[in-house]
């Protein structure tokens, strides 16, 4: 179940004394949000999350308030939109886990649709940020599918990470500054 | 503001009686998601709409419940997408106005959304369905923005869209069949 940030801001305070390394974790969905904005403000790219998709049950049409309504599995990834006229496309998220990143975290659906856009020759690819490192990888789709298709369906352990994967360095404003990776894979073409 | 299909439904249930044509037009969203998942089935194009933003003010975490929010101003188009590994992005409005299409139905933030994209070389479009001719038209975004830029902010007349825009015919299946709009313009450069 993929909550908005606000239900994870609070998971996080409720951790915070804990691990200070989770609460930086669990903020990774915002710093790309500010990476995102800062890319919009420079009119560099234009890729937006996603709203969390809504079942709605009882709505005031009038006050257009919504009394009751339930959180529902996204069936897409949580970001999309263009680079340099590309179609980018990516799900991100964080782990506490020291082994590796638990593949339960993506739901079938979006592996599905993962493999959708790489086939579409989209720009594909999973932000994984491991809390306990404050390690921040981007993963191309090539590499995921290749892994769950091929390797196992459970756990893709960090070394897979650091091996295939590209580190995203923690910056001041670009705090995740994934189009740099994108631009440097373009170079090495 | 712009309400989820639901909602929309509703609306049409209350002036069913008045008009057909109006009720068939409130069916424009329900008819390109027929004909999104169509495509999807096939592996043609991935393109889906966007739920619509909720702000969140009670929530029931444990049982995943929304108890308060309220409908929030969508910054971008309702629907993106990949299609021959081409960034699509449009926005679908019917009418029931008989001379044109009321700029105001398109938020300010969404025409300089549309002005990003446009830029950014993606394939942007407005799909409008007047509903009292049962017309629906795939207008460039290029020529809606050189209208809104060089001629008005008000209204577009309909001669405008059948002489500037794509007339899309009412298909069984394919609803609302816009990539065969696109395929024809793709063909004749």
């Amino acid at each position: 179940m993929n909550y908005p940030s606000g239900i994870k801001k609070d998971k996080t305070t409720i951790t915070r004394r804990k691990i200070d390394y989770k609460n930086r974790g669990m903020n990774l969905e915002n710093d790309i949000n500010e990476t995102n904005n800062y890319y919009i403000e420079k009119n560099i790219a234009f890729i937006y999350k996603k709203p969390t998709p809504i079942k709605l049950v009882k709505v005031d049409y009038k006050k257009g308030r919504i009394d009751e309504a339930y959180f529902e599995m996204p069936s897409t990834t949580d970001y999309n939109g263009i680079y340099n006229g590309k179609y980018i496309d990516f799900e991100a998220k964080e782990t506490t886990n020291q082994k590796g990143f638990p593949i339960t975290n993506i739901h079938k659906h979006q592996i599905q649709h993962i493999r959708n856009i790489y086939n579409s020759k989209g720009i594909c690819f999973l932000i994984v940020r491991f809390t306990k490192y404050n390690e921040t990888y981007l993963l191309l789709a090539k590499d995921f599918l290749e892994y769950i298709d091929n390797v196992g369906k459970s756990i893709i352990p960090r070394e897979y990470f650091i091996n295939k994967g590209f580190r995203i360095k923690d910056k001041y404003i670009k705090k995740v500054d994934y189009l740099e990776i994108l631009n440097k894979m373009e170079d090495e073409k």
